[in-house]
């Protein structure tokens, strides 16, 4: 076994010992844990700040996308929020032990379904430190013990982050390999991680294709996959077009670089005439570029801006991340629900439309995690539905799908009562 | 392309294409065709068992065990049982639409979370024609498209049984791709069905460790294994002795072939002396082989049969499905709980106890998928759980845990419904 394999195993080993003891402890202890580890954070700011400083410098030497060093910088107030993300986790309801139901079997064993922890995951994610704190709060919880696997770029700050971690959580007497950091930027280490299917219950993979892509084709555990979201926002023929363009702003440009922002805008033939040229103009004055199919750019191209080009088809089924949208007029609601079901990555999508009969065909055959109307695809957020934190946006139909905050972090176990009960 | 992958491709195409439809029909249309499917099933019963007939003399002619020719064979009262399944899966609900949680977000948002259908579910299973039939109808009531492949000694049977199922979904107007079996008994098409991603949301392999190892090992898309049953009936110190008998001779005896079935009695040294001569002979009578580790074996060992022999410690790991059943004294209710997390295969286990604070611990600190307290391993199953049917029991911790019925097989989406919101 080479050095990398026997650390992976190690950290593996270490994460299910300590995944048994988080199973079974309750609520109090976990919370004073969330707490110590946020103090931990406030305590170790200088040096967390210090080895940030270097991985920006790093990632400014190696030419790294402004977007990117942004999202790698950690500010004092960033830091603090991380804090603050600790003790929030710490307010929420356990979710391990809920009895999710109860009932007699036809035999007469009483049963209950009680929400249990899934024991080891392995979470391996790009760019942001602060998902090296969120992820270890939701994880622990939730009562599972977590390897984390983050991006190079912000290797030396979440290795000092997951020290602060690790001291709080032996400060509240909980096992420090609850909360492991996988110490290499070897990649391999994230193939090996992906196949120690004897010590994982489950990995989430959050970040570009080529992460999801290499963590799929490696896996040996469950995937829970945090992919694309290439979003789309359906102007019907029913549209109140104000609303409309409020609403295709908003899901544009409130913040573009996030999975949940809007890439596509498909208008109804009989409202684009109206509507593009208006919603257009306002686009533009935000610094949209926009790709549009030869319908809508016939009607863009009026208002005379470079930002107006045609569309190629792969303009369709690419998320762009930045102020880019893809504009396509359809000939009816059915094109609209094709257009998505082909291009789109069933992550968010809208329909604006006064039309009740529209929006609800729209909401029952599109296939996406979460479908909205009149409302913008930018709801789709753990925080925003009321979850309290997330782990991240699955794109996957299996287990969880959507926001994942501490109960899609669960499993759940049957517990049977019986008084000498057989089967007969 | 080869010829298989162009087919296992096809396939693939066209239960996507059903699966959309699925997805959008009511209840009433699902059990119309539920009923037409078994109403085939019953006018095809001769064409099906001489189908049948062919397998078994092929299976005999092979040398195919006892134990499987038994499993293999239809006879027109299995027949009718089939056609009966198919009735009585009609008579469930629809999980389809169900809404699970309906809630206001922070931001004015109404939400909903809504049951929806899987989309397709590759089901790959060994010997057993009923399988065919149940998987089909679950998948149908749950608005999934399936694509079956059995085992190659049901061939001919599963063939005549799916062209049936086929007729009744045309009889009532459904797609008849919703319900298909891979035709072809080459090895190769199992791997190739494994990593048709773009076409499977779900696999569910059911059988033996070699079908399940292969089927993980190729996946490209999520997996419910459906695995081993190593499972343990521990005696307490403090357990009604005469249960305690009744329990193990139920869960070992009753129907050794099942996962449910115990095969491992664990035994508290305080009462072993007192109950282990008593209930081996109880087993011995019932045929059944006792491989006992020493402090078992010097207990049973007086009983003068050869049916007592020294456990190898693999035989604490190994599911026997047959008259065998190994056998070993704890020092304590601890020794119990780590014996099963290091032996066991999280399918189900039991405790005989009449010491409530021992049976809590034994409840939340086994790691299984069912545990029970007072009552046999063999309740782990839909029917008896009281779900009407089953397309078998996970022992995954992902998605789905122990028996999965109708609601197993669905995924579910957010609907958000605003009057303009957009995200400040």
């Amino acid at each position: 076994m080479s050095d990398l394999a026997s650390l992976i195993n190690d950290l593996g080993r270490r994460a299910r010992a300590a995944a048994r003891a988080l199973a079974m402890l309750d609520r109090a202890r976990k919370d004073a844990a969330l707490h110590a580890m946020a103090d931990e954070l406030t305590a170790s700011a200088e040096t967390i700040l210090t080895a940030n400083r270097e991985d920006v410098a790093a990632g400014r030497a190696a030419g790294v996308s402004s977007a990117l060093l942004d999202r790698l910088t950690l500010t004092p107030e960033r830091l603090e929020k991380m804090a603050a993300g600790l003790r929030q986790v710490a307010t929420l309801p356990d979710p391990v032990g809920e009895v999710l139901r109860e009932w007699t079997a036809p035999g007469g064993v009483r049963l209950a379904k009680v929400r249990v922890p899934l024991g080891v995951i392995g979470f391996i994610y790009e760019a942001r430190p602060n998902v090296t704190a969120d992820a270890a709060a939701l994880c622990l919880k939730s009562g599972n013990a977590v390897i984390l696997r983050g991006g190079s770029e912000a290797f030396r700050s979440n290795t000092a982050v997951a020290a602060a971690l690790g001291r709080g959580l032996v400060r509240a007497g909980l096992p420090a390999d609850a909360v492991q950091l996988v110490p290499s930027t070897d990649r391999e280490a994230v193939r090996l991680l992906c196949a120690a299917g004897q010590y994982l219950d489950l990995l989430i993979p959050r970040g570009g294709r080529g992460l999801i892509e290499t963590v799929v084709s490696h896996a040996r555990v469950p995937v829970i996959k945090h992919f694309d979201g290439i979003c789309a926002v359906y102007v019907d023929v029913a549209a109140d077009l104000a609303m409309a363009e409020s609403i295709i702003v908003n899901a544009k440009c409130q913040r573009p670089g996030v999975c949940n922002a809007a890439e596509t805008l498909l208008v109804h033939r009989a409202v684009a005439e109206k509507f593009l040229p208006a919603a257009g103009r306002a686009l533009l004055e935000r610094g949209v570029e926009l790709r549009a199919e030869d319908k809508a750019f016939a009607l863009l191209a009026p208002l005379g801006s470079p930002k107006v080009v045609h569309a190629a088809p792969e303009d369709f089924r690419t998320e762009f991340l930045e102020l880019v949208l893809a504009v396509r007029v359809v000939d009816s609601l059915d094109e609209a629900i094709t257009h998505i079901a082909e291009n789109g990555s069933h992550h968010s999508d809208a329909i604006v439309t006064a039309d009740a009969a529209a929006a609800e065909r729209f909401l029952r055959e599109v296939d996406s995690a979460t479908v909205y109307w009149n409302a913008s695809t930018r709801f789709t957020d753990g925080a925003e539905f009321g979850f309290g934190a997330e782990v991240g946006i699955s794109t996957d139909k299996i287990h969880a799908r959507g926001p994942m905050g501490l109960e899609e972090l669960t499993s759940y176990k049957y517990i049977g009562r019986g008084t000498g009960h057989i089967r007969t």
